[in-house]
């Protein structure tokens, strides 16, 4: 059972260890948007996104006995960067099975995090079998990047300090963008919102083709995405809503959006130019959206999480060579 | 008269306009310094840079008479920004006297704040004589960069921010190490931190060739750069320590740092993969000063303050052609 309460006692433990991350805003990205564009910035977070907190809050509340086994993940990359600095500073080994196609940048800092990475092919490979069967062969607790509990209520945290900045800067009611992968964090930040800022309403974002939870939302049941790779956008590219996360999110959402990989990549370089932050494409979306999908929004406000900012350098510039005059 | 009570008075006056920018930390970057490495991320700050809060505070001390004349500003383009924002919204008419050399994005950006912009030959002409003469025509306050007590008052709001923020850590002493062009952040956060962080000591940072400020506080006497330009942190590159400024700086500030071109440009990429920000090179040097200076720097724990992130997309894509893998 997820609730405000566990939200809040994630919270609990993870004062003084994560950011509180800034709510940022910039007059040319609201002349784009016709609206006015707040951005929390979550790239800023340690390890560069959210998963920092969900990867926080499920390993501080291990037992002792636990934690001295060990925890194991899968992850494309954020979560396993995530579960990795946070099993490190608590002292407990950490294994990581992450695809082979992971963005290197991703690769080389969770193992620099000191978790022992095990590659798999994205293709080929299930990542849940092969994080069930490790676990078991070594007694490691198994943390999922998203239908967890724990990490569910630690990525709401992230919406605890939403709704404290929102009523900093006398923000009632808006769309709260979230960029969706299994809808962890967009189930977190929809459960801390329903109770302490109800005037905001929470709307997943995904990129084309990945579009699981915008398409299960309308239907009022699970889809499936048909592929598994192929966006640019990895962080967020997850077969299928998860069990946990998809009734909280068909509870409390709004309609999801959808954007291209292309404006994905045009938020980039817009948020590199007028924010001064750095994102990944699929830490972009929801931004993409604000800017480029404002008939499907409502009201004068619009919220955008930018989730991650885990890119590499040769990514980047092509975002920024093909989208920097913009 | 510059003191800790004219700070705080434009603390109040910047409350709800100003942003108070986090302090970044990676692991990977108290790899390379050697010791604990904070960055408060000025380049977060509305325009891209701390000149805001100066800008702000300048604009908002004025007459509601002067105000409606207007305000004047010479600048490389942070402080035209952040006057031609704040000018924008007091309803101030605002001219900038910039050179026109300066970043294309900052000409840009001056402009759609609303300013009208009076370009000038750096090497040949003196922007002090140009904003002098059209000030006297037109009835409008001239706004210097940095010998103007409520510019330095505004710009030591950022040093209050610090002493709350390394309270909230339990830091106690450290050397801050401040981008340093004409010294009016490092005298406004020094001042600050003199009353509310005594444990705390400015120390000035300057690109190799534009060392004016690391010259004259070692002689305990003014001395002037040889060149006028000619460096890739063009926001940082005066002639001269203000007359106001250096008094103060010569007071508090520890031996002022020295970095090149290149350890900028090393540290706008690192702050990229590190940190998520994105850092002009002039807002860089205090953090490759903390990188690649270790031996320079007293203490367990370094901050460097990241001025300003108002870089055009080429050269931030050089930067990280040619330092992205480290």
């Amino acid at each position: 059972m997820i609730d405000i309460a566990r939200i809040e006692a994630a919270s609990f433990r993870l004062a003084g260890h994560a950011l509180r991350t800034p709510l940022l805003g910039s007059s040319f990205l609201n002349e784009i948007a016709g609206r006015r564009v707040w951005v929390k910035a979550e790239c800023l977070q340690h390890t560069g996104s959210f998963k920092f907190r969900g990867g926080w809050a499920a390993v501080s509340a291990l037992s002792a006995e636990a934690r001295q086994k060990g925890v194991i993940a899968y992850s494309s990359g954020n979560h396993a960067q995530g579960v990795a600095l946070a099993a490190q500073r608590h002292g407990a080994p950490c294994v990581i099975v992450m695809p082979s196609d992971a963005p290197r940048l991703k690769l080389a800092n969770t193992r620099a995090y000191g978790a022992e990475v095990v590659t798999y092919d994205r293709a080929r490979e299930n990542r849940d079998a092969i994080g069930a069967r490790m676990a078991a062969l070594r007694g490691l607790t198994l943390i999922k990047p998203y239908d967890e509990p724990e990490v569910i209520a630690g990525q709401g945290t992230c919406g605890l300090e939403l709704a404290e900045q929102v009523t900093e800067i006398g923000l009632r009611t808006a769309d709260v963008l979230v960029c969706c992968g299994g809808g962890g964090l967009t189930a977190g930040v929809a459960l801390a919102l329903e109770s302490r800022a109800p005037g905001l309403r929470v709307r997943p974002v995904e990129p084309e083709g990945f579009d699981d939870t915008a398409r299960s939302l309308a239907a009022g049941e699970v889809r499936r995405n048909a592929r598994l790779s192929g966006s640019v956008c990895d962080a967020i590219v997850t077969p299928v809503p998860g069990a946990i996360t998809f009734p909280i999110n068909r509870r409390l959402c709004g309609p999801g959006l959808v954007v291209t990989d292309d404006q994905a990549l045009m938020a980039v370089a817009l948020a590199f130019k007028r924010l001064k932050i750095v994102l990944e494409p699929g830490g972009a979306v929801a931004l993409a959206a604000a800017l480029f999908h404002p008939g499907q929004i409502a009201g004068e406000d619009v919220i955008a999480i930018a989730t991650g900012g885990n890119i590499d350098a040769a990514l980047f510039q092509t975002a920024l060579s093909r989208f920097g005059d913009l």
